[in-house]
């Protein structure tokens, strides 16, 4: 029998969130690898090998999968939320490029997952509801001046805003540096939300206006989204309604 | 018994990607309001009310689901992708905003499905494997220039970029402008993905340099996706791999 990898997206915690296509490939796979606490998240069962990995060894991770599958192993890489959104999938790719030339022979598939920024989105409302974008704010891979001139140009388009990885023990300075950034150039108004845990029994949402947005209102498992100048919110008798309207009627 | 609202995504066609959160609501619903083609993927039942529209009424439609549900009724309104990413989400938000007081007493929620983009992402590679920004093409609820602005600032802040809604028979003539405009400001040899009806038995995938792209290449059911100054191509024995590694190395 032939090998396969698929690199899979859980989603953002809840089991609901997890598509057919992914479960699928779970009960037919031998094979797990991801990092810790996503692997955790898989049942164990007669005939899978679970392979858990530390956070930063994503390249070794990909090589593994990929030198499994060669072997004719059905290797499933788990990411929460979608793969192909600062996940697993880019990494198997470098892995791929890098590797020997058997294993483009491999039979790869992406099965896409709902990623955070969508799930976070949802439960807030619509506040990517029209032109945005989505910006990893660790400056592991990339310099920081680059993350900052991606903020003031965004600003500049006028995109919402959603920031994977705002915030980690690591780099406890760089968001608040993007906070500062975000008030001089999106003013003290403009509605961020801070939406942790989304989907999980610890989810816990907070819309404040950037005047009133701290650093340490963000973790690692914090999704941040900052509104364009259109987004707006609705008041409720339960929780405020975030939403960014379809239609710009100002001029460019 | 109280009404409910659900607004939900259906994902881009394939049931396996429709999260078992969306089939439970749709399984409890009373009605399902949407646009045609999507309300024609929900198989009929005992009990449930189908409620086609036509494109363009977004309003008219999400004010009818208020309305439904405020009667006591258990509504589902239906998008394709993601309902939050240019979709219904907003279009209930506007129109709750805009509506009767006690229609803010409704229990709404937001349902995430699989967006077209992200599908298609995972179909082709891992294009939005960094940095990107999402952009609604369609010049029917914003003006053009704000249209050509988002782009440039976004080729220059080298954004990977996703396109919806890139081509429609109303808007001829603006899906070859924003080719003209990419090829100048991202130069010839970018990687452009037109990715067509992903997940359906329809779905074709073509990969070309920015030299080549021509506007025919998109219809309304393509999803359009640039790649940024990073994104790279695998050749392979079956079909081309796109994607954007996680590292920037080169300075801002």
């Amino acid at each position: 029998m032939s090998g396969w990898l698929a690199i899979a997206g859980l989603g953002p915690g809840d089991e609901a969130l997890i598509t057919p296509e992914v479960t699928a490939a779970l009960a037919g796979a031998s094979d797990v690898i991801g990092y810790i606490p996503y692997v955790a998240r898989i049942a164990p069962r007669a005939g899978l090998t679970l392979h858990p990995s530390d956070n930063r060894v994503e390249l070794d991770r990909a090589a593994h999968a990929l030198e499994l599958a060669a072997q004719g192993r059905r290797v499933v890489v788990v990411s929460s939320g979608d793969p192909g959104v600062f996940a697993m999938a880019a990494a198997v790719f470098e892995a791929l490029e890098a590797g020997p030339a058997h294993w483009r022979n491999l039979d790869i598939r992406v099965l896409p997952g709902i990623t955070a920024m969508l799930a976070a989105s949802a439960r807030a409302g619509a506040p990517l509801g029209h032109d945005f974008c989505a910006i990893n704010l660790s400056d592991n891979l990339k310099p920081w001046p680059l993350i900052e001139k991606r903020l003031r140009l965004a600003a500049e388009a006028d995109f919402a805003m959603a920031f994977y990885n705002p915030r980690s023990k690591a780099r406890p300075e760089g968001f608040k540096r993007v906070l500062e950034l975000l008030r001089e150039v999106c003013g003290p108004d403009r509605p961020i939300l801070f939406a942790r845990a989304v989907s999980t029994p610890d989810e816990q949402l907070r819309i404040v206006p950037l005047a009133e947005a701290r650093a340490d209102m963000a973790d690692m498992r914090t999704m941040v989204i900052v509104g364009s100048s259109m987004t707006r919110i609705i008041d409720g008798p339960a929780r405020p309604i975030l939403y960014t309207p379809r239609s710009v009627t100002v001029s460019a």
